[in-house]
């Protein structure tokens, strides 16, 4: 099959999986889980041969990282459809229902989107994560893996289609690309897919957003902030921020830009700069900061910038209003944090940072799907469209209305002889 | 002010609107409708103004029929903004609120998506409908109208701005782009709007979403179906078709193509072709269908047309599937309609056909924002991505993470000296 009739499979299978019932998907889903286990030395062995490509090629150790499928990222992957197994049934859900008129009645259900377009670099547990959820939100998904992850990305797909098609999932709900099809194609099969999820890089992310007519959900960038307040609990600020910015540097939930109050600044600054610097980090400051503490000076270009390094650049602000506007206006969106103990900054700060996630006193590192309870998760969005913040099944979701009558025409109500009477049932 | 710092303005204005609270932007509405009653006078002058420029360019008659602004369609508007002063604040719910942890509370809150793109051909009173819409859901609104309502358009944005801004919403959260500034540059600026909707034809519609980058909520084609089953009713049948047809064609929500079970076809059909005709509307028909009523032939273009007019195309179907089949093919996902009284066949026609609203026995013609109870509507959308069907004011509303804590730092769960509770509160 080409890459089109997979697509086009991959569609009418998506029509199937509509009226498949959550029964049947936890089936499949405990199936899949089962396979896996069964499956594990052959999957090792299979991400063996492509960590040994990867070695002989030099690839850069954090690619290496991401792409290694162990017995610990199993585990994840497996505890992650687990959640899904006892996740209560997503499709067909009543949002809302209304009588329009006697007999008359409107219900608006949750439902499937249709076809999920995933492509990902290096991590094969995304593969694993990503289907599983589709499976769970009753949606079709064509994958489509970075090369260097070619072995463990065939193995994981070959026994997830197996397994689940075996327990009764549509033939073709699951189509795995080979590497021979170019990603570039993938972005114009807007009448195949529904949704591109990229989950890689930025250049990689912000490449296939400009790229597609096809709605994107991700994120491109992570430029975190976090804003210590003239009220804040210094004492906590060290510990947050240095929590931020140095429990994991290379994600995008790191605090990457500190905004610091004037009237706290040569206090907390030093004790900060301890800390960091106990972590292996070093700081980029404004010249207001370079008076505090010794540091590199920090441009303008570093108030836009992700280091996913050990590094943070500073701000000093002269105000709260300040430290806002600076992050509506260099952020991406993503997750912002305030500092203090004044609860009026505080409100303030959460209503008017115009972010996904905006925080209070807690590390920026929370944003994340898994630590907010939703089990897998998709990604993390910084769109404003559909959904925001980390995305767990509800991002693969939408609903239809569904009208139910009698002979009911739009001529009785146009000519006055009938009056709707809109009464809310659910 | 240039187009970019007019925008700017609105993206200033999308953050301060964000702290307006219910009363004041009921305030503000009540102000709005005030303003246009008491200059209702002008805007109809002005409205006869363009009427008049375009009856001198021999302007096709639907065309000055939208473009009308008179005291049925005020009276409309008023309406409009009356059922959004008494409609529930939709800003700031909490939709979920979960105790990651002691002290560690997630709370997900309704927000404004920020400055939203309207650009709309002849149709002033949408003018109206947008903005207040944006208003009460506390979205900043950038407004590019046709040239043809030039004076209808201008009139109607200053009283809107002077009397909202009057009453307290902040400078430039609303803007009429001037006739000069290109539809195209508006469509580059996705650094500024956030979503764009567009209001017009199939053509406009479907210009905007290929030239942008910036999410599109809106639908190009409307083309519905209506299936009338071997157990149909099929009194019920031909009133529902000939309502669904002709009650009003020009609209996206009028029946385009029929799908006839063989089994009733030779009954049914006859008795139709008398009710259509006795409407003026005409039949093009699959080779089947004429050889039971004389028709003119029906190609497979037929089946993707969008007739907006007084034309019926028929196809004869040998089975509910081929009709499911035929819908997800053809169809454009916004209206379609089964009629039959087999509960079986009606659910799993409602079940597969994958468009926003699934109708049985009724007509087409129900899918709309106010007949479904909404007050204002946006547009009716096709997309399967955020906002599906008529849209409300729930399509103009995201959501944002707010996450308090005292200090919490993701090491200590990394490292298993905390664990997350994940405690569901609301």
């Amino acid at each position: 099959m080409n890459i089109y009739e997979s697509a086009s499979k991959a569609r009418e299978a998506s029509i199937m999986l509509q009226a498949i019932d959550g029964d049947a998907k936890r089936k499949a889903l405990v199936a899949v889980q089962e396979a896996l286990k069964a499956n594990k030395e052959a999957i090792f062995a299979a991400n063996q041969k492509d960590i040994e490509v990867s070695e002989a090629q030099n690839i850069a150790m954090p690619v290496l990282k991401r792409l290694r499928f162990d017995e610990g990222k199993l585990q994840d992957v497996l505890d992650g459809i687990e959640s899904l197994v006892h996740m209560e049934e997503p499709v067909g859900k009543v949002q809302m229902q209304t009588e329009l008129d006697e007999g008359l009645i409107l219900t608006r259900i949750s439902c499937p989107i249709g076809v999920i377009g995933v492509i990902f670099e290096s991590r094969p547990d995304a593969l694993v994560q990503i289907s599983s959820l589709c499976l769970k939100s009753g949606n079709s998904v064509l994958l489509k893996g970075g090369s260097e992850a070619k072995e463990t990305n065939k193995i994981l797909f070959e026994i997830i289609k197996k397994a689940s098609e075996e327990a009764g999932m549509p033939q073709g709900w699951i189509t795995l690309m080979e590497t021979r099809e170019e990603v570039s194609e993938i972005l114009k099969m807007h009448n195949y897919i529904d949704l591109l999820i990229p989950r890689g890089s930025n250049e990689f992310v912000q490449y296939i957003m400009k790229n597609s007519d096809i709605p994107v959900m991700g994120h491109a960038d992570g430029i975190c902030h976090s804003y210590v307040d003239k009220a804040a609990d210094l004492e906590l600020a060290v510990k947050v921020v240095t929590d931020s910015k140095t429990q994991y540097v290379s994600v995008c939930n790191a605090l990457e830009t500190l905004l610091v109050h004037e009237a706290v600044a040569s206090e907390f600054l030093p004790h900060l700069k301890a800390s960091l610097e106990g972590k292996g980090a070093t700081i980029k400051g404004c010249e207001r900061t370079r008076a505090i503490i010794e540091c590199e000076e920090a441009t303008d270009e570093d108030w836009k910038t992700e280091y996913l390094d050990y590094i943070l650049s500073i701000k000093i602000v002269s105000s709260l209003e300040e430290a806002i506007t600076h992050i509506n206006t260099y952020g991406s969106g993503h997750t912002d944090c305030i500092i203090s103990t004044d609860e009026e900054a505080v409100k303030k700060f959460m209503m008017l940072v115009d972010s996904g996630n905006v925080f209070c006193n807690v590390s920026t590192r929370f944003s994340d799907g898994f630590r907010y309870g939703f089990g897998a998760e998709v990604g993390v969005s910084t769109s404003k469209i559909h959904a925001r913040g980390p995305v767990g099944i509800e991002g693969l979701l939408i609903y239809k209305y569904k009208l139910m009558g009698h002979g009911h025409i739009v001529g009785d109500y146009a000519s006055g002889t009938k009056k709707f009477t809109h009464k809310k049932l659910i």
